[in-house]
């Protein structure tokens, strides 16, 4: 039986090459570089093959899947070849994409996009649906809603963030949710009460692609040579979709926020500089990362350290999103509910105390789905 | 108890900065950093203090140790503060400094090496003495000399290289052997099964102080994230003693061995490009490294890295020296015997079939200095 | 005779470095690297020698300058042996700085500043006394100010910048003016017309030592080439005293203002991208800027390029105000007035409608030097 | 009237850019970038104009130029939409390719090479035929002929590099020459003799297109700020077909030494470091260069630049080959014989004693231009 993966954001960026990149994979036209799941220390039964995933899902832009795919080859996320050759299959996709519904509050609107997803696994006759959150980053949202009553009294006034709104809407359709944005999503108390009671696994916060996924390695390398790292600035270069949003100082701030916590947390102390974004339309999906780090060794000797990162955004967030659609799935089959911190290894905020070392995450996701397999 | 260290090339830059750097310690003068036996995952009682380490050694130069620390500290490679509070005692480090002793052949020259490193310990009064390889590079050696009677015939002949006369040496003298450079050293059968014979560990080979460093915790990033690396191609430019000996094509060639394996080991291939070393006396002891990576993700999107490390090499290497020798006279105690494989995490070429990624080789280090504590 | 250099900002890096150097240039204890009216193409008898230079100026801090020669020893600005060397004259020096005269307004307060100024003159006997501006960037002002009369009624109410004060100061002494700094200075009307009716030269703004140096040839070197440059971002990483004032985003408005010009001027357009500043307190006075350039070639092929500069602020700055105070001095000597705009090549935001591409830069300044020794 | 184009290496990556983008030129299909004969100060009526030129050549490869074309826009030299509009011209371009004559000597050949240009003059009704030499790169070349008979001599013993056979046939035949390799071509003093008593110009060495570029400004902004260059220290990593070539030792020596050449002449002495090439098939014809430049200033402070430069090799070249061969035609017009040392801006190792600093290049370039225009 199919397993199904309802995208938020479906008309974006990753959502788009995601999408594509499956159907390509399915149809044997690329090898699964960038897919860990695919990996043999990862690879397992439990996990629902390729073939087996169905997307749908919502976007408030109505742009043509068609449309999508001639910007993302133009722009060389997307290689010409495997995109030709899934053309005649962008209007099946296209047939599960919805409007986001409009209602008078969001209560009532995150009543219609269950809806939506119900009728999807209904109709489609899936297994079971993940939701996964690759829309527009939302501004820092600070409000709190420690029951569920609150919370919904909040959603009659419209206060909440969309992205909890989905949240919201997937739990109570039964559906697991997996949050790739740095957006609030599943992150209220109430929320993940609510997917406590509902025996559903989430996962998240903000994929980590880039500049934080090399500083995942390289902040363990240094504490591990206990080398004192002074200075690590840096500053991201990007364009897209995402960085225009991140154009908007509110966006900026909930990923800048992400992207600081694996210093501390690796080396047990904030170095200072700070990390910059910058929205540069020319540099398209082809983020450019450069970072500086000092530090001092033995006897206080200084030492410096650069790295530039030219990394395509879309095509390191994409497999990702396969990746964490079959884990979290395996995970809901299994019975896992709750915050899955076996997943840390896919996030630059990651959720619950887990380690920030890209290898610790490495040997806990391991561990994971061989927990899973024995189930 | 007294522990020694014993230092082959003890009036070079790493050498120097090693016995400088311990003595500035013990006086409090500087903190620990770049000595990895000082953090909290590696400190254990079962390893000799900083204050118990005497020092002696060999070098084929006799330039004062007051000329090399001037120099050091010129090239800012010590500290200016921290090399005039020890100024007065170099001259006690200097007197157990020997010139490397003349002789008719090898084998002879072997027996008056191992009697200055007796009459070390009984004149100090040390429990063991740790010998450290830290003189010139040698050229490749391609010898292979299965039995000691073939090697001792060698010897006769003085058809050894140097750095096998000092571990032969070393052994004769019931004292571990720790190999800090890419040279042969304890690398020949006849030596292994020598070292076994009198029950002493050893290892090497060749410290891990930079480019190779960052290889180990980048190679394994892009493996798990299933990315695949096409090129991975490096230029080390670098001065100094070390630099200016390296200008010679055939000890580079040794060097630029030991800087490939960790990419073949941890990716399981061997991407394109080459490391490439050049000697400018301007740059002294403060290499710099750039390395190109050049990498495909989902669908075949090309991507690419590039980082540039500008470390002091000796100020990276003297605290390690401190570290091998804390552990190999531990493991000696314990009466580990053979290659200490589990301190792989030092050395850009390691002895036997070990994991070259960092984090891995840390896991197997922590789990090493446990154990000594537990005998 | 002597010629006097007035500091505003005396005891700042850039002021000391100056002095001290200075010093030890006269006394033969380095060569003058960095001095560019050194060069044969520049060298000329017009110009004041390193000899006949006497400094005094103008500082808010009281700072000695023993400690303010010891903070930047440690720092790695002034090297230890030079610094030395002429510890024994900083006080002579340090007899000839004045604290900024308190006064009940701007014009009562020019006028005292004025009047330490030409106190200096007589008292050490000078020729001419060139004022020069190397105090702190300032927030960006707007003000304007048509007439003088209209100039010096808003002193009375002390609404103007405080470089601007010490133009008026600076003229009303009978002084050429230089601005090493974004600020105002000299940049109003009425100030320009005073300086023209008292037959004075002036020349500014802000020094071009690092990033826009390097933009000054790069540009144009795409524009030669007719390559479309698409993008040109920069982060520029300082700490010290100047680093830690631009922490200032009013004072950093000031200065990225002047760093965008040469762009837009040598190119034609202007590329995407901007110049962005951050205040690092461990990189003190070495400043570390990094900039990516994208740009098209034929038939629109993508390209790019990278660079990193790490350069001692200070110490390319001092040399050129020795340079300033030298070409100003014989300006005036020959009786130029108004914006010495020939000097383009030593900043950022040069007066008038001047060339950016430094090429021609320093072809007008090489003219410029001619006709002074043809006069 | 039309100008002829005549390419030695007409099948390689640089002759086709150059043929496929004239054509999208003429036809409208992209805008001029690259071709600096394009930018208002070098534009003249003295140039004959895109449309007139008609190329032609030899090679020893028989790949078609369909093929070459779909290489060319899978490696991303050539985009995909020029190069589809001008796929149905490439047979009429392919028409004029001739295979290199087979003779019994080099004599022999260059009588065959002459006659094939001569042909392609009649038949095509052109004014003239400029020859640029853009095949392989030859190994460094050592022999001299003083004299045409030695020449021709050594010709009968077939003892010539190919270029300077060439060179021969291309001055028998009356047509200018210009090489826009590093090998000898022209560079023999009974071939410079030859060109003169025919009347005919000529041009070289080696197209100026990325690191040697960037050298020429930057060299030259640290003489005139009077900064001392330590070290200048570069690698260059290439794929595609000259890369393969330049993968030879030999080949690669004469290329590194035309590298070499601008730093001395700008700065005046010969900093330390190398210019290293590195063969990288991944890399194709998007050669990655890096260099690391150390200097120092004022008072001897040490300071440091890096640069990486990520150019498309065959995308800088194509149009300067075209703008070489409207200028040399356009000198060949004006009855310029000899050596055209004004082209200096287009080459890592001008003929003669010229400027290396690319603004001065310019400067005479432009003057060039304008003393055409007005013959
Ligand atoms: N690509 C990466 O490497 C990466 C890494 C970490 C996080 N992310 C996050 O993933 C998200 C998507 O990135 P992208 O590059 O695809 O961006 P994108 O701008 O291309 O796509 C976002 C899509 O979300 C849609 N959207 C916006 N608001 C919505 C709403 N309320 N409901 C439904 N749809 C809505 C937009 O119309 C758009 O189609 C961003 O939040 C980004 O920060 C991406
Ligand atoms: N510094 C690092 O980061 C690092 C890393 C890995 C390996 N190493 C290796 O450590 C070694 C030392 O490096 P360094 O920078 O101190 O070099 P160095 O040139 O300063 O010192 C080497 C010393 O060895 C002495 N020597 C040479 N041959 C000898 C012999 N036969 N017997 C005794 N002494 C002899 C020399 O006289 C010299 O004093 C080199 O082999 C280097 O490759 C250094
Ligand atoms: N160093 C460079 O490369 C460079 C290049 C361009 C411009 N500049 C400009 O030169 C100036 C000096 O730089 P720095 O690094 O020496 O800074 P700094 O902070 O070390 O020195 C500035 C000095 O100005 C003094 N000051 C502040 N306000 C004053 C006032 N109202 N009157 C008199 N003195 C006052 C301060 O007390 C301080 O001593 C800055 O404006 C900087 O932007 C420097
Ligand atoms: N692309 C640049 O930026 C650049 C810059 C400077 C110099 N160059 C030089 O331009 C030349 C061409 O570069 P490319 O990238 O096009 O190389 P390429 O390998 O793609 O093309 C060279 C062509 O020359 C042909 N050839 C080889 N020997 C020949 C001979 N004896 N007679 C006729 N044809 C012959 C080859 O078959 C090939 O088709 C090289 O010498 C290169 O060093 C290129
Ligand atoms: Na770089
Ligand atoms: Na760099």
């Amino acid at each position: 039986m199919s397993t199904g993966v309802w995208l938020i954001g479906a008309r974006g960026s990753v959502a788009v090459t995601s999408m594509v990149g499956a159907t390509a994979l399915r149809a044997g036209l690329a090898e699964p570089l960038g897919c860990v799941t695919e990996l043999p220390a990862l690879a397992s039964p439990a996990l629902p093959g390729w073939g087996s995933l169905v997307f749908g899902g919502h976007d408030i832009s109505d742009i043509t899947l068609e449309k999508k795919v001639e910007n993302l080859v133009a722009a060389g996320v997307l290689p010409a070849r495997p995109a030709a050759a899934v053309a005649d299959q962008l209007d099946d996709l296209q047939r599960e994409l919805r409007p986001v519904p409009v209602a008078a509050n969001q209560l009532e609107q995150a009543r219609l996009i269950a809806q939506d997803i119900d009728d999807f696994r209904r109709r489609r006759g899936l297994q079971r649906v993940v939701v996964v959150n690759v829309s527009s980053t939302e501004p820092l949202f600070n409000g709190d809603f420690p029951t569920l009553d609150d919370l919904e009294r909040a959603m009659t006034a419209s206060a909440l963030p969309s992205s909890s709104v989905y949240a919201y809407a997937a739990f109570s359709a039964g559906c697991p949710f997996v949050d790739f944005t740095p957006s609030t999503g599943a992150r209220l108390p109430a929320l993940m009460e609510m997917a406590a009671a509902a025996g559903l696994p989430y996962a998240g916060h903000d994929g980590k692609t880039g500049e934080t996924l090399v500083k995942s390695v390289l902040a363990p390398m240094f504490a591990m040579r206990n080398l004192r790292v002074r200075t690590w600035a840096g500053t991201n270069l990007l364009g897209g979709g995402d960085g225009a949003n991140l154009a908007d100082p509110a966006a900026r701030a909930a990923k800048s926020g992400s992207k600081q916590r694996v210093l501390r947390e690796t080396l047990g102390y904030q170095p200072q500089g700070s990390s910059h974004i910058e929205y540069v339309d020319d540099i398209g999906d082809f983020k450019t990362a450069w970072d500086l780090i000092t530090f001092s060794g033995f006897l206080g000797t200084q030492m410096r350290m650069e790295f530039s990162w030219h990394g395509c955004d879309s095509a390191l967030a994409a497999p990702l999103i396969l990746d964490l659609a079959r884990l979290t799935a395996a995970a809901h089959a299994a019975g896992r509910t709750g915050a899955l911190t076996d997943l840390a290894f896919f996030f630059k905020d990651p959720i619950g105390e887990v380690p920030h070392a890209l290898a610790e995450q490495w040997a806990n996701l391991a561990g994971f789905v061989r927990g899973l397999a024995n189930d």
